[in-house]
């Protein structure tokens, strides 16, 4: 997806919200502003939101010395997650369709996102949690999704954020494991999980886990390592969680499922649902590929 | 007052806001945001917000070659305001304190004010005005403020938009009027009034009306007339309304009364009072001047 003008006072105001964050020291905070308003001024707008992102916060460590900004917030919302996992995969157990239902907690847990939103609380995180368990999804395109997750020989589950990582983790229990990989950011960028995070999620200990090589906020192919690209271009299903991931691969034509909570308005136009939509999208057959 | 890096954001999404208002045509709309991100980079934060202001609706009068942008909404608020005006005239005369009734229906009327607000309604403009209706001033310092409307040889009043401009009118009302000068800008930017809307709300026929010479959304001095510089020197009282005219001279020492409703966070703290406040505020001594 490419970028859009709307992108442009949400770029500046996550530069803002992150270089706040970081460092109490104005000039710094204005040193990071000016960069990024520079950059913003001359980037290429064909290029994904994430593309930006992933400079704003390269911007923000390269500036502040801080390589991990996010660290806090995603140790505690791990922790949170974590807490509230033993309560959730019993309704996963309990329910008559588990593959559905943990499909859609690990959608809910998408809400996680410190890029799209600047501030989270607990309970918008138990909200959010608590709508899914009275959500199903719609019989289409899950059914398609159970089919070809039964048939595909690999998968690779490209995940998004940490503390969502322990929502992954219950779909990723109703998953064929051998034959799954799940995907983490090659290094820190806003709350995103790294290998770390799989560790604390009890990710890694199920599934085999590799990093991307990147530090995009999303998936930039040609900014992955060489193994990662491999293993993308031969998995026979690709389970891509959250916004950046869906704004840097919706317009290739590989077997993609999306999972994410919508959280902008850009997105909501590119894809053709609300803000706050909770969505099961099959890459093939949705809606922003029509715009390439 | 300053610029704060708060600001940033809500200066991209103004001209966002403007550029889409004006024109569909989207290599325009981002040759004004690519204009004003470049400007944006570079600014001295030492000037006030009005400052940036100014520059962003010049890129967007010059790239769109649209001299006017805020042309039919200074005419739709003008004739919903004239259309309000007997209704309000006749609480400020049925008030046992018409000039205190007249001051608080001239506050409300600056919610009309589309540099802060990207959209506004009639409805939001009638809740304004009820609430005004329903909240006295507090003893000081109108006390102050009526002692010296009494006492002045001249009084400068500088306006801010159109439509509000209409319950300044319910205020010059109660002014005495042939030591009364009406300030408007000097050529438009956003919905600021300029000499027409002082013509089309009456305002002309009561007072004189002088325009400043400039196209800033406040009042910056150096860039004003000649003229009205002298005026503006010389007047023993000066009534300023708005958010724009408050960043522009807070830092000043003259005998100024700021007439607003905070639209916005970082004015908020400047003044210390919440979003939403409506306030009477003696310049002289208001908390913004602690800051200099």
């Amino acid at each position: 997806m490419r970028t859009y003008l709307e992108c442009i006072p949400c770029f500046a105001r996550q530069a803002l919200n992150v270089a706040q964050a970081v460092t109490d020291d104005p000039e710094v905070q204005q040193a990071v502003m000016r960069k990024v308003l520079r950059e913003i001024a001359e980037m290429d707008l064909s290029l994904s939101p994430p593309a930006m992102g992933q400079f704003i916060h390269r911007v923000v460590r390269q500036t502040t010395g801080n390589s991990d900004p996010y660290h806090e917030i995603k140790e505690t919302f791990n922790q949170l997650a974590l807490s509230m996992y033993p309560r959730f995969k019993r309704r996963v157990e309990e329910s008559a369709d588990p593959l559905e239902m943990a499909t859609r907690l690990a959608i809910a847990g998408n809400i996680i996102d410190f890029g799209a939103k600047h501030s989270l609380t607990k309970e918008d995180v138990s909200r959010t949690l608590a709508e899914a368990l009275e959500t199903p999804l719609p019989p289409e395109p899950l059914g398609t999704f159970r089919r070809e997750i039964a048939d595909a020989a690999s998968i690779l589950y490209l995940g998004d954020n940490a503390g969502e990582i322990v929502f992954d983790r219950l779909l990723i229990e109703k998953l064929p494991r051998e034959r799954t990989t799940f995907v983490v950011r090659g290094s820190p960028v806003i709350n995103d999980a790294t290998l770390r995070d799989a560790e604390q999620a009890g990710v890694a200990g199920l599934v085999e886990v590799i990093d991307n090589g990147s530090d995009a906020p999303g998936t930039i192919i040609e900014d992955c390592s060489a193994e990662f690209r491999d293993r993308f271009a031969e998995a026979d299903l690709i389970i891509a969680k959250g916004q950046g991931n869906y704004e840097t691969l919706n317009e290739t034509d590989l077997p993609i499922f999306y999972l994410l909570k919508v959280k902008c308005p850009v997105i909501a136009r590119d894809i053709g649902c609300p803000v706050g939509s909770a969505l099961l999208v099959d890459g093939r057959k949705c809606a922003g590929r029509a715009k390439r």
